[in-house]
């Protein structure tokens, strides 16, 4: 095994002025937050705000105030859910979006905010052209999270999804980053195991694709990744409890926005491949995003041993004290306790485990990645035959 | 000893605007990012940029831009020098300021950017009444960070010294971000070996500050913290050899910005009871900040022991790798080590190793605090007898 050259930390360029207001009982601070004379169009999922108190909490703060509502935003955001969304926007002179919920809504919300002020005819086209929305181009809007995983309240990133086409497209832009967000770990009371488990493997995930790539000079920024991961793993026995705990709610909450606020990714190389092949998994069978990535990441990562291996090595060493001499084996180890992880919060880690209809796959998705002439990861190394081997290993 | 009671993760804002543009090179950055129509007061310190290359570079950037220069702010940065350049700033109708140098520079301008838009009769009032500056209501500013250490690059506070009265205060407010930042750490190359020493001495110690107080469950806030401690020890030793490591400075220098911009001590009580102590060895004396800092911790945290056991321990075992059993003890491990690590970067942490006119010293701080009716500490239990025990420990 020959130690990878260490890179210096990249140049970059950062700036996030997302308002946080984070804590318990922090709904009630919408009404000072937002424009007086706005016309707000709050938008929600498929209702479960309605049941555990949420929409009565935002609907309260929001009294004195102009709102038109629009639930029934899916996971996954629906884009013919969403035009039907920017018909309400435009025929009501909509100023000011309110997202309560989780990523898709978020992000269902930050594609309207650029849809609303785009001038083409086919909105569509800002995800196929990939189109960045500018500071001062958008519609303002602020979120109030119920659902911490994606990180979306504090990025300016979102992706769209479109049963028409199966196609599943991720956009962005500075003029994307939310006003403010309002962050009450109470919300995460209500939240079903299964999405908790499913937020738990995003954020983990998240900072995998930003971790784990060649090794550069930057440790700061990798010590913060491996603080969110070790934090992430102790916290989640607790979130699988039946019994609420705010304080690793607290953290849960914090560590997922930390986990893709792009501070962390701050001059180091990312990698995003696991997104890319994990995205068609869910266009193909609709399996949950972050099963999606627990199902791509391991074969990812034992496929580019080599290429990672400084990274899946201290990764072993410093998150999971595994203290194994010879790099390979202590490479696969740390690529084992990350399976053994996933599978502690409920979530399996091969295809197989979600469909029976998994032969012919791979194929599906290598000829997807073909056509769009996609070439992946930190080193532009994985094209669309790594792809069919990486999702093959997965099955 | 009795282990403390866990206080939950405490609710907080967030926000931090400012831009920061990172890495070698980056200086030429500035036309693009400063208002063609502005009309700029660039201000600097002692001249030493003068002689680095980067007087050149700025003014270089610059050259299409309507520019006032204004040098010679010194080190604690001077009331009655900065009432020069306000001077300035309303005879020639600036409307950008942009800072050139360290904290003592970038503090100037904060409180320049203040005092312009301040319409009493003493600017000094700003800070004996802690008047905040509010968003909109402050000069816009800018900073090409020159010396890393204080933070002061992506935060929004400022300290200000003033000799008549031997007074040291600070002010701030969400008005006094930077609108960027641009941090190219090949400055670092011609800081004298003391003032680098001095800077990693204050990133250090403002960790501290935000680190140790009593226990909470912001569990990633606080291992955040400890991955900027183990950084700065780390790349210690290589900024204090005399070849120049990029890779060593860059971490520095970010360092140096994430210990105190204020999100690491989102959620947690913070203490900065140790800056309070070391603004008046400043005041009294003439010793550097950093030193200052480096001459009280340790007896603060002794004098604390018990209030601080949890965290004192906790820093012992995750940042010095100390195994003792017996609270105390490892705590006092912990505080050993600190002191080595101060030393080792040649700061000495006595303050009769600064001046042989320590003796009443501690009184004279104790009377200050008496007349400000200062309670300090994270528990607000640090009254002017403590700090006379505390100072004189110090000796």
């Amino acid at each position: 095994m020959k130690l990878q050259k260490i890179t210096s930390m990249l140049n970059f360029e950062f700036k996030n002025p997302t308002k946080i207001i984070f804590g318990k009982g922090e709904i009630q601070r919408l009404s000072k937050e937002i424009p007086a004379n706005a016309k707000i169009l709050m938008l929600y999922g498929g209702g479960s705000i309605k049941n555990n108190g949420i929409y009565q909490q935002v609907t309260q703060a929001l009294a004195e105030f102009d709102v038109t509502e629009f639930g029934g935003i899916p996971a996954n955001p629906e884009y013919s859910v969403l035009m039907e969304a920017l018909k309400i926007i435009k025929s009501e002179n909509i100023t000011y979006l309110l997202a309560v919920g989780g990523g898709s809504v978020i992000d269902g919300t930050k594609f309207l905010a650029t849809a609303a002020h785009y001038k083409g005819n086919e909105p569509w086209d800002i995800l196929t052209h990939r189109i960045r929305a500018m500071e001062g181009e958008t519609l303002p809007f602020a979120t109030v999270l119920t659902l911490p995983a994606t990180g979306s309240e504090m990025n300016s990133g979102y992706v769209i999804s479109r049963k028409e086409t199966q196609e599943k497209l991720s956009c962005g832009g500075p003029g994307l980053f939310p006003q403010f967000s309002i962050m009450d770990p109470e919300v995460i009371k209500s939240i079903p195991k299964r999405q908790i488990a499913n937020g738990i493997a995003d954020a983990y995930s998240h900072v995998l694709e930003q971790y784990m790539t060649y090794k550069t000079s930057a440790s700061l920024q990798e010590r913060w990744m491996e603080s969110i991961l070790i934090s992430l793993q102790e916290l989640a026995p607790k979130m699988m409890e039946s019994e609420f705990d705010y304080d690793a709610a607290a953290n849960f909450m914090w560590c997922c926005t930390m986990a893709l606020n792009g501070l962390i990714s701050k001059g180091v190389p990312t990698d995003w491949a696991v997104h890319s092949m994990g995205h068609e998994l869910t266009a193909l069978y609709g399996i949950d995003h972050a099963r999606t990535l627990a199902i791509i990441a391991p074969s990812h990562y034992r496929f580019n041993l080599d290429n990672k291996i400084d990274k899946l090595c201290q990764y072993a060493e410093r998150v999971w004290n595994i203290s194994e001499e010879e790099a390979h084996k202590k490479a696969e180890l740390g690529i084992q306790k990350m399976e053994t992880f996933f599978q502690s919060i409920g979530i399996p880690t091969r295809l197989s485990n979600y469909t029976e209809n998994y032969e012919g796959c791979a194929e599906k998705i290598q000829h997807t990645f073909e056509e769009r002439n996609w070439i992946l990861g930190e080193r532009k190394n994985i094209d669309s035959n790594a792809v069919l081997q990486i999702v093959k290993m997965s099955y």
